[in-house]
């Protein structure tokens, strides 16, 4: 521009604006900005100058910054020896200890954690909050002969959620603060970099993650701060688990995994793998993910049931499994996932299929009060934003049991119309959920003895149905299996199976929906009997359900970390 | 017949062989037939007959026979009050108690078991070999005035490998037994029932499958018993892991996840459930199947790599996870399969990477001493079929650490030729292994520090080759990341990740197998780390890998329940 400014002016302009040379309000322009270019430059200059006088003089500039790529710390950092380690959960415990806080000028700390907020008070004062692991405290950053203004700027401009490295003194505030978990203790920031740093402008604050997600209709803000959707949150579901009462869902989830386990094992049980890409479509070609596996196709195992049964046979006796299940079904409900976990087991018994409705009650009953005595806080936190009542537990510790007879019975009392074998709707199940609990005073119960017809072909039928056993109506009967209910919500399916081989094939012929009885996967299912099985039952319990209904979430995807539905992959 | 025989015969035959009546030949056969049929029928009745008296005389007819089919045990069978049930592998245990023994004609119980074999010594005389949960017994069936011959029949007749229960009297043999795991008792059967029926022939047997797998080319009889092949063994695998080393190898199995687990739960880890179905292949279009999900596709996971990340990110700090993995990689070799458990972990770290490493090298020897307490009959059982040397720990419990550069140096001293960055072959990470097991005396081994060019995108480079970055060399020098080995075979791969978003987009580009950058899949973990994420590290262990290099297996899939290989996805 500057170059072109100084070419020789024709007197008139020729055609074409384009081409021509500058006219005589475009040399003023150009002589302006060329001024403006020399000030710009000026003043950068000057800028710099004063940047680097300023760095020169800045007392604290070892002291703040960013860390190198992989976040190695300053070699100036304090060593442990020198200052502990203490991360903000253990800070108050610490604290405790009156020895250390009489230090002079109070306790130094080393910690990292990740910046709640950041803010400026004056060009001399700012206030952070820190948390990790469920803790968090005020931190005051003030400038003195000893912290510099520039300092006292960078830490207030440090983006929330970045993760940082801190070295403070600890003292007490002189009111407790009323915004964070620490409220007796605060941070006087000596040193503090950048381990993370967060982008300034986020998809969504962490803050509007520890809203409920909204009901249906009433999307809009509340109290002026916007509404997330389930779907913001879930499209950034990294942020969204960042919320406190996420981390308490998933804390809880993981809960119950540890305590089906811990229950198990001491009970003799086995834990197992059993494939999740299968030959052939096992349980029913309906409702399967289908795989391209080199030449041919496989499809996902939508339980290990026929491989924990094998197990059985193969002398494993007792085995547990904690795996993915998968279910092709199209349905967008806030109760379906496509994929799931699993809690699964299997076991001989010696003389009665109730002694395995007996463990798995127990079972429960070791969960629930597992979740009770270690989880309270986590319950409560999310509680606190998922209002619902308290999961009540049976009184006596006898989990009401009803066969499903009865359970019909009290539905037709309380005025609902249904067939003595008929399978219940989900209002039906819930309805009986509620007349369980003014009976019984408790959320969890087991429907016991269904009707044959509506449970799968290897569920055993009673002793009663096999002796005046007819396949061809469809009152067959009942069955040795069993459904369990959190707050009126089945949360685990399970049965007697049949362990005899020609009554097994006989099933697969009869059976409605019938499976494809010389299909190769159950050609080996069965194969397994004909090699001499005792008899065995279990259950399939959806840890998702179990954590959901616990808690009383309303929606199963908040129950999933990355949970998936037919319109769902990602992230 | 006999109707067409009693028709009027033509003097001639009509043409059309088919509608004509009956020639003289046909008529004689058909009254040979008649008698013959008549005859059968007597005899019939005159066995139903003698069976009816046999049966009405036969004193023990209510004491044997087959359970219904649900198993359900017959009424007469004593109650747990007056007959106790002990299971076999406690029966020893049971009688150590003197009081017991003492009681008059010995003591009775009442178990299930399977039956290893059942043999007629004569008419009055039968023995079996009952067996469960790892411990055999000897049974005695002996004709008697209370115990009729047709239940010594019955019960030296029942099948090998079918489940009974048993009611019997427990004594000392006369001498003891050979053959059994318990030698100072014996069963004097009372009552015998079939529970599950084992078919007379069976494709394999048990005590085939309990020899070791056949070496290629050597799959010829060695005295005189036939080998049975891998591949044999697998489409029979429920008969197969009846073997007493199978159920060793199985339980040894699970005491390494339940070490693993229980060691990092002590460690503050909590686990996780990351999706097995993924909106895009991740890690690599290479090697990964793909799923037919509604009207688009899915891949399955490779690995939690990205999502374990995504959780640290998301404040998790420290998460372990047991699951599922899937490489679609065409290799039939004895090291690969298509579907393994990993044992993966992802943590937070305060200062360096070599505390992600500590953690894990203590993590494996918890592992590995655990398996020698616990497991020492279990692993003694299986090396008695597959011989292999002990599996040697560091004495100090100090795990040799070697940088990679380390490690081509020792190779190059013992004449291997390799550059500076290679990657090792198979046959020269074995080399290494046992060099390092001659100048350290451990099986058991890190390598560090390996060249950022052989490693993933995500890979950290050290803070040497960050300084002097320059991705076009292939000597781009090393990275933060290091690889776990037993007996010089790999089991974990692990490093330290970019947690910066622009370096790993940065990264992403360079990579030399680019990851599509943009993708989906990909676009959510960058922005993972886009909102702030700590400095972190892991791994990822193969299951089955550790217990076959434990065990010294001479194929992964005997550490498999039911393997799936390109060529196997049955049973």
């Amino acid at each position: 521009m500057a170059e072109q400014a100084e070419r020789v002016v024709p007197l008139t302009d020729p055609p074409g604006a384009e081409e021509k040379g500058p006219s005589k309000s475009a040399l003023k322009k150009a002589a302006k900005e060329k001024e403006k270019a020399e000030k710009a430059a000026k003043r950068q200059a000057a800028e710099e100058a004063q940047k680097k006088e300023a760095e020169s003089s800045d007392i604290s500039k070892n002291d703040y910054g960013e860390l190198p790529m992989d976040g190695a710390w300053p070699s100036e950092f304090p060593s442990k020896e020198e200052v502990p380690r203490v991360q903000l959960p253990q800070l108050l415990e610490y604290f405790g200890d009156a020895s250390r806080t009489e230090a002079p000028g109070g306790p130094h700390v080393v910690f990292r954690a990740s910046v709640e907020n950041a803010r400026s008070q004056s060009a001399k004062l700012a206030f952070l909050v820190f948390s990790r692991g469920g803790a968090s405290i005020q931190a005051v950053v003030a400038a003195s002969d000893e912290l510099s203004r520039q300092m006292v700027k960078f830490c207030s401009s440090v983006p929330a959620e970045s993760y940082v490295l801190v070295h403070g003194l600890v003292k007490a505030p002189k009111e407790p603060v009323k915004s964070t978990t620490i409220q007796n203790l605060e941070v006087h920031v000596k040193k503090l970099f950048v381990e993370g740093k967060a982008e300034a402008q986020l998809p969504m604050q962490v803050a509007d993650a520890e809203r409920p997600i909204p009901v249906e209709g009433e999307e809009e803000a509340v109290d002026g701060r916007p509404i997330v959707t389930l779907s913001t949150r879930l499209n950034n579901r990294v942020i969204d688990l960042r919320a406190k009462h996420n981390q308490a869902i998933f804390a809880i989830k993981d809960g119950v995994v540890a305590l089906f386990e811990e229950f198990l094992r001491s009970k003799g049980f086995r834990g197992i793998q059993t494939p999740r890409l299968l030959g052939s479509a096992s349980e029913g070609g309906a409702n399967v993910f289908e795989v391209k596996y080199f030449a041919t196709k496989a499809f996902l195992a939508q339980s290990p049931q026929l491989y924990k049964q094998m197990l059985v046979a193969a002398r494993f006796e007792k085995v547990f499994e904690v795996g993915p299940v998968f279910r092709a079904e199209n349905s967008n409900t806030a109760r379906h996932l496509t994929e799931f976990t699993g809690l699964d087991m299997e076991m001989e018994f010696e003389e009665d299929y109730h002694e395995v409705v007996s463990l798995l009650e127990e079972l429960m009953l070791f969960i629930f009060n597992g979740l009770k005595d270690r989880y309270a806080r986590e319950t409560d936190l999310v509680r606190s934003i998922y209002h619902v009542e308290d999961f009540r537990l049976p009184s006596a510790g006898a989990v009401p049991r009803l066969p499903f007879s009865e359970g019909i019975s009290m539905l037709r009392a309380a005025g609902e119309e249904l067939g003595d074998f008929d399978d219940l709707s989900t209002p039906q199940e819930k309805r009986l959920g509620a007349l369980v609990l003014e009976k019984y005073g408790s959320d969890f119960y087991v429907l016991d003895e269904f009707p044959l017809a509506i449970r799968p072909f290897y569920t055993m039928p009673t002793a009663a149905t096999q002796a005046s056993y007819n396949p061809a109506s469809p009152n067959a009967g009942y069955s040795n299996s069993y459904d369990f209910f959190m707050r009126g919500q089945e949360i685990m399916s399970g049965a007697q199976r049949i362990h005899n081989a020609a009554f097994l094939e006989k099933r697969m012929r009869e059976h409605e929906t019938p499976v494809d009885p010389m299909g190769e996967g159950l050609r080996d299912y069965v194969a397994a009997f004909r090699a001499g099985a005792p008899k065995h039952g279990g259950g399939g319990i959806g840890l998702e359900r179990i954590v959901m209904l616990w808690l009383g979430l309303p929606n199963v995807r908040l129950a999933s970390l990355f949970p998936r539905d037919p319109g769902r992959l990602t992230p």
